[in-house]
């Protein structure tokens, strides 16, 4: 018989069918017993009462694999108005281990470190699992939203010849006996790829080697990003964006059905210099954590928005292809976006001419021969063009009032950890 | 004026528009020039006899980046039906230097290397951007056709503790002053994954040391990947893999107009012992290179079909966590899809009980230890699973007559390249 889903069994009321998961809790009472199966989509109810299948049920561990034959039969009482009477079970792979946490609560009780050292069984867990389906929904959501928008997929490569982008926090790799290193973002190939598709987008993974082991940071993580031709400045860079959270949003909410936060037609904005106003602090280049989430709660408060663009970021903290402001060169045409008042996009308008790139490194006291590739780019006629970055867990966690960015990736990297 | 693609002109007609992109040739005739530009999407031609205008033009290098202003004419001649008269140039970014190769023949003539060298400029080339947007549509088609098939996409460590999976041709990452691997497929983490969502994909580059310069190879390429739970066995893999082949080449004739081969409602499938008869090769555990086009050849012949599954091959020369053929155990529920002759998926059942895996291991002579997370998922219990693992550059490559398979990635990575 044709397996079915925990999610469709209302619809075979009265007939028999076949269910397959995991065994999720066992309730053994006194005159029947309960198996709950769980499946991808939800759990199952399931009633024992013969006494040589209770048997059966009484051997098997939580977790084990099984598949029932049994009749759906209407239960108010049940969850989801139905359960099944009269199971037949298979065994399709027993468990025969005490599990290191229970599965079966609405959260699990186990402290993050021992979630990450099972992570096998706690991503099992409905509201671990749960995230990573809204990772899954956003992530589909910005590329129907930017292929929409005629933005074309890149692959860009993961190890480069040259630490160039930051030079701190670099993964070194012995590439065929030479030294390479992990590409810390795909900034260079991605405005590369301008001059071929004009719009780009990539989704892949990024490395940081960060040497301090905070709740926001990755050793590695799933970078959203976003490069686009032909635009006026960083403000075409910033509607594009602001169109593209929409239809996350609304995608994670047609998937998953969890709740999103309105994103606004016009994402309300203000200057750098405006943001250190309000927050009352003082000009440091950029903006603390602290004042990042009193930012949040000023959005909210004033514009009735969860988002909230910060622009003109100063040149000296940005990185050297930042494009600076026409009007006051001190200043960018660079923005962070926060969402509840944490930084989960950078972008901005980038520089775009040769002798601009030439200058800046120049002043920034770096050799061009380690960015000649990139800087060909330029040579050979680039349009003036912007993009962004959006961290996908840092989204997410957010968006689900997870603690630690840790909780909203599957397998974690950090300072410590590098398995499971 | 907003700008308008290359694409839309025809239906401007008789009104004046503005367009931008690169300039792809100038033809610098006696009484008349003509400036071909290049946009992501096609040419435009634009007529100019204006002498201020003629001698801006002679002034401007082939790839400077401009915006033309001028009136949509019908020329039955021209490109499209139409060419842009009357026009006025403004440079956004001005080139003032020789290219290395020419832009404008059909075909680029610069050997693959010399490409390779000027990446940000062969790239822009039509030839080589249609591959890449191949690419794209085939990604995206795979994604849809999962995303139906209820996958769900994931996102997997590429840093990794142990370099398990093979052992060979593995790239060491120093990881906070330890040594790390980068991962060679996302192979253990999706089958863990079927523990939590059942079934799941990702597209994410993997990286090989391979020491062997060939056509075929790259050291690091992107893999499509599936893995599914609840399956009766490989063949459930292929019927799935058969359907998602089906909706990346219709997705990629929709989105590129390439064309693209017939996808058989089931593709025509032979076990390895059949596949040695039919070319008349001894039993070497694998194919080598020509059976397999000697088996794409036949397939053609006797099937009509482009593709052709090859099943069961010897235990011997498969992973250690392929599942064996229950009627005969020296024989897999391993497959392999070949397209026009070339291997370009690997797939099959896996083992799902954990005594399998560590009787598997342990004959292999390998300890357990270094598999630790990975085997949690099994002693907590998995579903029979399989999966596959499509080469995104190799199936581009086959589909579009690209004889190495460098020509249809960016920005390729091997043994000797690790630039730009």
């Amino acid at each position: 018989m044709q397996r079915i889903l925990s999610t469709q069994l209302a619809r075979h009321t009265g007939r028999p069918v076949t269910i397959a998961g995991w065994i999720h809790r066992r309730r053994l009472l006194k005159s029947v017993a309960f198996l709950i199966v769980r499946d991808a989509h939800g759990l199952s109810q399931v009633v024992v009462t013969e006494p040589a299948t209770r048997a059966q049920l009484e051997s098997l561990a939580e977790e084990s694999v099984v598949e029932v034959t049994a009749t759906v039969t209407g239960n108010e009482q049940a969850p989801g108005g139905v359960e099944l009477t009269g199971p037949a079970i298979r065994v399709l792979s027993a468990v025969d281990v005490q599990l290191p946490f229970d599965m079966h609560r609405p959260a699990l009780s186990a402290s993050l470190p021992t979630q990450l050292d099972h992570a096998a069984l706690a991503l099992r867990h409905p509201a671990r699992r749960a995230a990573l389906q809204v990772a899954a929904a956003a992530t589909a959501g910005f590329r129907t939203a930017l292929t929409e928008q005629r933005f074309v997929e890149i692959h860009t490569p993961k190890i480069v010849g040259s630490s160039t982008e930051t030079g701190a926090g670099v993964f070194t790799v012995d590439y065929f006996g030479r030294p390479a290193y992990l590409a810390q973002s795909p900034q260079f190939y991605k405005q590369l790829m301008v001059g071929v598709l004009e719009r780009v987008f990539e989704v892949g993974p990024v490395f940081r080697a960060e040497p301090s082991d905070t709740a926001r940071h990755l050793a590695q993580y799933t970078s959203l990003d976003a490069e686009m031709g032909f635009v006026a400045d960083h403000r075409d860079v910033m509607a594009a964006l602001n169109r593209t959270l929409g239809v996350m949003t609304s995608t994670i909410t047609e998937r998953t059905r969890v709740a999103t936060p309105k994103v606004p037609a016009e994402i309300p904005a203000v200057s750098f210099t405006e943001a250190l106003r309000i927050v009352g602090a003082r000009d440091d280049g950029d903006l603390a954590p602290e004042h990042e989430r009193a930012l949040g709660e000023w959005a909210v408060r004033e514009h009735d928005s969860e988002f909230l663009f910060v622009t003109g970021y100063p040149m000296r903290k940005r990185p050297f292809y930042t494009h600076p402001d026409p009007r006051d060169e001190a200043y960018s045409n660079g923005f962070d976006l926060l969402f509840r008042g944490l930084e989960i996009v950078t972008g901005g308008q980038r520089l775009h001419r040769y002798d601009d790139y030439v200058a800046a490194l120049t002043a920034a006291g770096e050799p061009l021969e380690p960015y000649a590739g990139y800087l060909a780019g330029f040579r050979y006629g680039m349009p003036p063009h912007g993009g962004w970055a959006i961290g996908l867990e840092r989204f997410v966690a957010r968006l689900l009032g997870i603690a630690n960015v840790r909780g909203a990736t599957a397998f974690p990297r950090d300072l410590h950890r590098c398995t499971p």
